[in-house]
């Protein structure tokens, strides 16, 4: 049987008998093996995409699979291959397009937003979005490669060297994804965070971290580089209190790069902007090569992606995964298992 | 007579005999001509630095002269070389200097600010601060290579490619002179101000201008863009409407240059610096190589800098020129002759 969660509305979510949808010339129907729980998600079960949303709509976009079906048109894949996907649907003519930004397209649907997620046993995209996971990488890790992919974009954006010293504000699942390939690149990392137990994973990771609640963040970075300040901040916390650390972190000529989602405008320090002539980088998404680079670094094991993963539910238990999500506390990464066990 | 400007405080400021500084071992002593008007020094006396300012102190950094004394140690220049200052000492120590940023050396004396300026008849400064003024170029628009240089310097920041659209926010003087770079560059160019003399001078000077008090901003440039949006602004006007507009106005992908100084912290959009991953880029003074540029434009006589120039008024009449800028209206470039009539 088919399966699938959805959300309704009201912050509630259904779980039920989908209805497959059979490939399209160009599309290929995947049976999903695991889908993460994303902040995105999260934000819909709130009711704050309902803009985006069409109800009853199947969510979820962080996920890894097996092709159980191909279109008329598809020759690059074939049944029994096993994929991930980048859900990004562009349009093709917009200006961003037509200059080669098409992963940030003016006109793009992100799929499982704006169309079906990926929260159901069996789901259908356009071929193009497929990436091939590697025989060696394990489902529940090919389902972390879209947010690692998040993670070496920005990293990548960046522009980080070997040897450079990298503060990451923010330690969830996408801020400690940061701080490990910031780390994989060459980087010292301090990661910062309010949350005790993700402050001890980050810990147990080897990274040194720390609470601004409890600790001069300014001072501990300034003894870290001579006084120089970090070389590049990644903004993953998305709370006014990090837009004002973030600049007072950085050293001259140094980065940062803003991955969190501010919903609303916030107060920055343009004068600190000005004086240290600071660039900062607006990063969203990712683009093919990310993926590429995400799913090489997944299949070397350099990385504890597992660490990440603190949860793992069947599909029909999605509102406990939102709920763990709100609570904070120990969650990170919740996968839901997408076919029936 | 040795004759000198200088901010007393509260408002105020002296003239009169000053006493000229012997030059030191590197030092070079300079017959000054003119001094321009910076924003800087009407903050000075407005009593916005005086934790910088050392009473009475003799203000003002852009300026021509002819060199009248040198130190025993200087073999670069002789009496008579017609010199401006590029008014910057860095120490040589620090990680920024260390890095190669020594023009923002985090611990920089700015000549005319932290060290005695150049409204006077006589002025000793160091010998690496001095760049040659063309015979071509009047002493007049040598005066401005000083703000010339900083608008050469934002331009190069923002990495402007000729046929790219441009707006810059702000037709103070600044402003002004960065419209010409970038027009010189190869940009087309938006002017944006709401001093209807500064309009009605950046219209007379072949730009594009308009007031975002009566003009819907972000459909002019998406309507010259194909709706794609500005390749760079130049944020120079530094008020929060015009940081909340800078966003808007770029293109994915674009780029932010911010000139002005914003003395607290601002609503900046992060949402739409990370929707269309803008980069911002801080920019403050300049480098030598900018000096050097900004004296082969000048001397190329391809920009109208006489048109900058609003007024030249005696030394003594330096309460004059601050009245003069802080009513706005007409005034733009204000220059201090140095030397006695």
């Amino acid at each position: 049987m088919h399966i699938a969660a959805w959300y309704e509305g009201n912050q509630r979510v259904g779980f039920g008998a989908g209805k497959p949808v059979d490939p399209g010339p160009d599309e290929v129907q995947i049976a999903v093996s695991y889908c993460g729980v994303c902040g995105t998600d999260l934000h819909i079960f709130h009711g704050h995409m309902d803009h985006r949303v069409a109800l009853p709509q199947v969510i979820g976009h962080e996920m890894s699979g097996t092709v159980a079906a191909v279109g008329a048109a598809v020759t690059a894949w074939k049944s029994g291959d096993r994929v991930t996907v980048r859900p990004l649907d562009h349009c093709g003519n917009c200006p961003a397009c037509r200059n080669g930004h098409s992963h940030i397209c003016m006109n793009l649907k992100f799929i499982g937003i704006d169309r079906p997620g990926a929260m159901q046993s069996l789901w259908t995209v356009p071929a193009h979005t497929l990436h091939r996971l590697p025989a060696a990488l394990g489902f529940e890790q090919g389902a972390l490669i879209e947010p690692l992919a998040v993670a070496c974009h920005d990293v990548r954006l960046a522009g980080l060297k070997p040897g450079e010293y990298a503060v990451v504000q923010g330690g969830g699942p996408i801020g400690m994804l940061v701080a490990l390939v910031a780390r994989q690149a060459g980087a010292r990392v301090l990661l910062t965070e309010v949350n005790p137990f993700r402050i001890a994973l980050a810990r147990e990771l080897g990274f040194e971290a720390a609470s601004p609640l409890d600790t001069d963040v300014v001072k501990l970075v300034e003894a870290a580089t001579e006084g120089a300040g970090a070389d590049v901040v990644f903004e993953v916390a998305g709370a006014p209190a990090a837009a004002a650390m973030m600049t007072k972190l950085v050293r001259v000529r140094g980065r940062v790069v803003i991955v969190a989602v501010y919903p609303k405008p916030v107060e920055v320090d343009l004068f600190k902007l000005f004086w240290r002539e600071i660039t900062m980088i607006g990063t969203r998404v990712y683009e093919y090569e990310d993926f590429e680079q995400a799913i090489a670094l997944a299949e070397s094991g350099a990385l504890p992606l597992h660490r990440v993963i603190t949860r793992i539910l069947p599909l029909h238990q999605l509102a406990d995964a939102f709920h763990d999500m709100e609570r904070g506390g120990e969650a990170l990464k919740i996968l839901m298992q997408c076919q029936e066990s």
